[in-house]
């Protein structure tokens, strides 16, 4: 029987009073990740430094983003030890400190970008890392490495993909949908994280380059860059008097003070299943580079500074003209291409004028419309699929085509269609 | 009688079952914005450029991000008409469009940041501007520019600011909290995209300068800028063939296919009431540098590729040791101190050792307690206020204090203390 982990990642506990009044909660594809991030450790380089190298720790390896996969169905990722990845990432990467990291920077070094996903904590006594900080944590330690071909590690990877191409590995090619859900999870954070720090090289306060640090969770802007050395014109102050040392660059405000632009960006987005003023219809939309009668739920990003459920009535306003009132939300899904996260609500119209549909505004759909909900409850029963695959062998051309259950405008459609709305006690 | 707004800002319609199902919706202090965004006129500047000069247009001055005020209390924020900042921003920014701007970029000239807000349908016929695009959008515009004394128009703003504390107007000092509602929305739009662009004048993809365009909205890395004419080696081609013009700059991945890199950053943050198992105590923690016996909910920023329900369940471990298990998402505040958008979650905590209080993962807190629902109903009753305020008079040292009805925090206790954890029907 597996030990009893110390720090378990809470796991959903439905015998509570929320559960019995809201049902169970909708875990959408993208979350539910088996491993603990213990955040707090990742600035620590004596726990990194032990756990890149334990022969528990499991490497997913990224190529322009797109994960290793073990090629099989239903999809399964591919994850490799420390011995597979050395020639890319050299023995112990963590082996100095943040602090000295710093004091060594140059940006003209290329160091292949990797992220500390945290710990799994159902692997057993004997087999996992335990590492002792302010409590003991044991679990198997993963991390995500970057192992495109390119500069200084070109053909560590380049050789490294073809062996592992000869051992029947490959990596997936267009969007990950059809893995397994905790492999999902573990995917999603490797690559909203990797696509972050490729993204933003340079600070957007200075426009200096910047260094990954924090177990590729930030990014800051060093006080010094080697690579000033080799080149005298950058190395002249730009204000103030002449630095002491001739690596030094220019100040950046966000050496100083709170700063959030060093923090990786996750855009909230909304995304909801709006409902008539009767309760009996659902308002859909269609983009025009989808497949023939092919619907789903309204959505778009949040703006700054406006609550989510503004957002909402914003959004829908825009894009279809129906006013709606009351906004409930109803779960979250992560989403890494590249770095939303979709807010998922169910509004209802207000009546009469709010109810028509006028595309006039923000003119982004295709089509907008009201469907009842029975002819949406047959189509996520015979008309559900991937963007680019066949719908299934019941469905009937011209009938309603919809998103597949991994995705979250699929599961406030069956929210809906469940009594999410209806239901209210009577007295 | 107003005459009715062909575009009214969807206003919550309560007599829906959604709200009779869920109760009426907690609208929190910095949403509830009065304005219309018109998010798809921004990038008109054949509508931006009459807005500016209408004369029912309102502009909300901020200097070094702090907006102007009557001075008077409740606090309300003073607008100022076009001729007020006419010397500052010129007769009409938008007179040239976006595409001439982008040709004729000289990151050497300093532009005073304005940002287009939205329209008012609630102003009147005779007074309010008409604009005909795809539909007849009607209203007084609002735009916030960026005062602060600096370069090019150091002059002007001094100035314009020493004439407006002479008419008994100032700009408000530390965290703006006491402006009626509805201000305070427009204040906080206006601050978050004010400070994102101050933030921001580098490419975080290439470490080039970049333009504000889309009313504020966006910043885009233009192809070329007429300061490298006068600074010959930046004007160097990095890769590839020498540039066909002189001021061309190097590529930069921004300017192919979609990026979010030019688009505001909003920092999801979770922000959740824990109830105890049993559902009669409430989960509240302390930060050292408050004031003795002040508490509040625990809250922190949800990290890239996890769901809001998985950050509270995660933060709640890291703070406190407490494992959640359902999470229902409760209301949502706007935050623009930056940029957060703080998401109210209530979860409940699963049961036995799930409750059990450890700082020691991540000693953020100086204390987390379980206090019961009869505390912090008293507490919710004479203990709240301001950080930097006294407490209310029948408060008594030693008793709980708790931030004030403006904090989301305040309004989940007091959802929590009014029986949302209860109400389950028996049968």
């Amino acid at each position: 029987m597996p030990p009893q982990p110390a720090n378990p990642p809470p796991a959903p506990d439905f015998d509570s009073m929320l559960s019995r009044k809201f049902g169970p909660e909708v875990a959408n594809y993208f979350s539910g990740s088996p491993l603990n991030r213990v955040a707090f450790l990742r600035h620590e380089h004596g726990f990194l430094s032990q756990a890149v190298r334990h022969p528990s720790t499991r490497f997913l390896l990224c190529n322009d983003l797109q994960p290793l996969t073990r090629g099989d169905t239903p999809g399964r990722l591919a994850y490799v030890e420390h011995g597979a990845v050395q020639g890319v990432i050299g023995t112990d990467p963590y082996s100095v400190l943040e602090k000295e990291m710093l004091a060594q920077y140059d940006s003209g070094a290329y160091v292949p970008q990797m992220v500390f996903l945290g710990i799994d904590e159902r692997a057993q006594a004997g087999e996992r890392l335990e590492f002792q900080g302010k409590n003991l944590y044991k679990g198997a330690p993963y991390f995500a490495v970057d192992v495109t071909p390119r500069l200084s590690v070109k053909e560590a990877c380049e050789s490294l993909v073809k062996k592992l191409g000869e051992e029947g590995f490959s990596f997936a090619k267009g969007r990950v949908m059809d893995v397994e859900a905790k492999d999902a999870a573990i995917y999603a954070e490797s690559r909203q994280l990797l696509d972050w720090n490729a993204r933003n090289p340079f600070c957007a306060q200075c426009g200096q380059p910047t260094l990954s640090v924090n177990g590729g969770f930030k990014r800051t802007c060093p006080p010094s860059d080697l690579a000033r050395l080799s080149s005298p014109s950058a190395a002249l102050p730009t204000t103030g008097a002449a630095p002491t040392n001739p690596s030094d660059r220019p100040p950046c405000a966000t050496r100083l003070g709170v700063s959030n632009l060093s923090f990786p960006r996750t855009d909230p987005t909304v995304i909801m299943a709006v409902v008539n003023h009767a309760g009996d219809r659902l308002l859909l939309g269609r983009q025009r580079r989808w497949p023939p009668f092919w619907y789903s739920t309204l959505a778009g990003f949040a703006e700054p500074a406006e609550s989510i459920e503004e957002a909402v009535r914003r959004e829908v306003y825009e894009e279809s003209g129906v006013l709606v009132g009351r906004v409930v939300i109803h779960s979250t899904q992560p989403w890494p291409y590249p770095a939303n996260l979709m807010i998922g609500a169910i509004g209802q119209a207000v009546p009469g004028d709010g109810e028509v549909i006028d595309l006039g505004n923000d003119p982004e759909l295709d089509d907008a419309k009201w469907f009842s909900f029975e002819e949406v409850r047959e189509a996520l029963r015979v008309g559900t699929s991937g963007l680019g695959e066949e719908a299934g062998a019941e469905y009937r051309e011209g009938g309603l085509r919809l998103p597949p259950s991994t995705a979250i405008a699929h599961q406030l459609m069956v929210s809906v269609c469940n009594g999410f709305v209806s239901g209210v006690p009577k007295m």
